[in-house]
């Protein structure tokens, strides 16, 4: 659908006043004015199903959360140099669900604080510098953390990090062969290894996700993850389990999709679905290590951060999530999800590949099943008209060519039927 | 006041739940559960007079901002990659009073992530990578800026970071010389240029404060403001007035605490009272600026900046700071508060310096005038007993000798009294 000449009047606005690093989804982006539970309406009253959007986590505009943020904000909105009880209450809360010894909580504003003082800490706490990330992931947007996110970084790799493959269980070496995927990524993890060492940088951290999305959304095996951890806590590196995307019961088994693989990392960060839109983030690891952080001089203060609005917000998700028992319905939602998602793969040459795990999904399109050569032209085309029939995906991977299915915790079987069906119309017509 | 055991109990569950990075005012933190306008009130009922947060722009819980977030709330939070009005039309409105060129917002959660990505952009733009800053100060917390953040940064200072002195106009060379002054900063910047070209780094921005908080509260002459900026212009680097503690009206002649130097720098970086508390920060800059950042590879995206009810937050706390008259409210009641502070400052020998502009003040305790030897010591027991009879304030310095007030712009000749007032008891009681 062409944009309406006051949309397209809005756009150029934002073009001036916000200037040209702003991106937008679509050929031409849609103008969404509100939201509710896994809906969104445009401006022009057009409805759409939201299967993308895992920042409004417990569903966009949840009256509890809103409920909470008007509250406090009626309140008190200070800072962590007061003493308050909210912003401790959210720290207990999340201690309550982090696996293993993780129990404290430094409470940033956004994703890309929490992986930058994760790095920050690892790196004080183990006296190196060396941080191994894998190729094509994004970590965020300080300037640390886009040198480690070579999905956004047009520079050539750092001299401090060093690049391993991804887990493609699709294309990669050893895709076809578990034994011969395992040696390999063994011998990646030890090359990057002796590399950071022999350059004087030493391993401070491994950074990694539960899913890798930017590469095409692979979950790791988790045999993957223990050799991994193993190799990096023998040269004195910490695990930090990026868990911006994954985190907060997405992947249907845990609320850390870490926890898939069995061993409990040293720090984890959370982001985008903390705060059901509200801006709140977090660095959670061990007492131990905060204790080792501050020993070495380490501080952290963050203005915004852990104020008492963003705490209530925080609260109201994690009480939700336990009160409508998302974890277990995602776990069993994406079940129907992906056996039907299963026969619509099946049915259509085109996707090559369906794979992720919980609601983190991939279908990547194929020209065909045999050579796997991507087909970018045909994921647009089948994403921008399933947006024109009312319904939000996705499409990433460096050719364009994977819809990307990752709706809000909430999403329910109803809504499965309705996406599914819809993917196969548009299918039909490529 | 000691603390209650209820407050023991809250304070000893937040050193576990959010660990030893977190420190807190005072020798016994206050439990503060309300605020509204310059008043705020701890959890016994007893009410301060809130003389330091400058978050709280436009007053505690200002019943106009707190409704913009509830109905934003209510409707749609969600991000930049879909085309919505409310953050196009906040950046407008900060075109609308942003200096020259520059009226692209980019916009961000922290002034942490403000100032990073403004050094992104600097050296994107130039090619270099040096950066001047001035010793003792502070520009935020990721891993970058804290580098260029002497104030908190235990470790040297990196290769590619010079540090300049602060213009100290009360112990720093040429204080009684306004000629000596200008001669010593203008060979300081220069040896900083010199310094990073020699090194290879070239200079990639120069970031200022327009009143230095860290080092004592100092407020630069509008002469060493342009001689700065011209030098470093000279040698390819930009400006980055870093306007997250004095921007938005706080120094009482301008928007923007760099525009009292008559010279538009290149990029302004906007924080703390841009959202009366809620996260919401901006790095602002021309369009040939972004064009070129962007045209050199540049982007930037945060999941949760520019979200809509940011936005609307952004915009009522600027329809505030126009319907209220801030800018001349402050303007009017720091020439009062200046007044009634000179006479406080003349009658106690104790207070070496009076200092600051608008509502961003210093006295500086000392043993006595002549020898200028800090007294941390007397400075927190006045900060103490303010607090204890019902006004907050802060003390900053290396020696922890000067108190900071630094109230909310909303603050009138009636509370200046009271502040007033209690500082004088506070000072006889020494």
């Amino acid at each position: 659908m062409a944009l309406t000449q006051a949309n397209q009047t809005l756009l150029e606005r934002r073009r001036k006043a916000l200037g040209p690093a702003y991106a937008h989804f679509y050929r031409d982006p849609v103008h969404l004015v509100r939201g509710e539970g896994v809906w969104m309406w445009d401006d022009d009253g057009r409805k759409y199903l939201d299967c993308y959007n895992n920042v409004a986590s417990v569903g966009h505009c949840h009256p509890a959360v809103v409920e909470a943020l008007h509250t406090q904000a009626q309140r008190l909105n200070t800072h962590t140099r007061y003493l308050h009880a909210s912003v401790v209450e959210y720290a207990e809360m999340l201690a309550d669900i982090m696996p293993g010894d993780i129990s404290v909580s430094n409470i940033v504003c956004t994703g890309s604080e929490a992986n930058d003082l994760a790095c920050q800490i690892a790196r004080k706490v183990t006296g190196n510098t060396g941080l191994i990330i894998l190729k094509d992931t994004y970590h965020g947007a300080t300037t640390l953390v886009r040198e480690l996110s070579p999905a956004i970084r047009p520079e050539p790799c750092p001299d401090y990090v060093y690049e391993i493959d991804v887990p493609d269980t699709y294309r990669g070496p050893g895709a076809d062969d578990p034994a011969a995927f395992l040696a390999h990524h063994k011998d990646q993890i030890k090359t990057a290894i002796g590399k950071l060492q022999a350059r004087g940088h030493g391993v401070a951290a491994l950074l990694i996700d539960s899913i890798y999305d930017g590469p095409g959304i692979f979950a790791p095996p988790p045999s993957y993850q223990r050799e991994l951890f193993a190799q990096v806590r023998a040269a004195g590196g910490l695990i930090i389990a990026d868990e911006v995307q994954s985190g907060l019961c997405r992947l249907g088994d845990h609320y850390w999709g870490v926890m898939d693989s069995g061993v409990v990392p040293d720090i984890i960060t959370m982001g985008k679905p903390m705060g059901d839109g509200h801006p709140l983030a977090v660095t959670a690891t061990t007492p131990d290590i905060m204790k080792a952080y501050v020993d070495k001089g380490g501080e952290y203060f963050n203005t915004f951060a852990g104020n008492p609005v963003s705490a209530e917000v925080g609260k109201a998700v994690l009480r939700i999530v336990e009160q409508e028992n998302l974890l277990s319905h995602v776990k069993e939602t994406s079940d129907y999800l992906m056996t039907r998602l299963r026969v619509i793969a099946d049915k259509h040459p085109i996707i090559g590949d369906l794979r992720g795990k919980g609601f983190f999904i991939a279908l990547e399109f194929v020209r065909d099943k045999a050579d796997k050569t991507p087909d970018g032209d045909a994921c647009l085309t089948a994403v921008e008209w399933m947006k024109d029939n009312g319904v939000l995906v996705s499409r990433i991977g460096t050719e364009g060519n994977i819809m990307k299915i990752r709706p809000p915790l909430v999403f329910a079987k109803e809504h499965v039927d309705l996406l599914v069906e819809t993917l196969d119309r548009a299918l039909l017509t490529l």
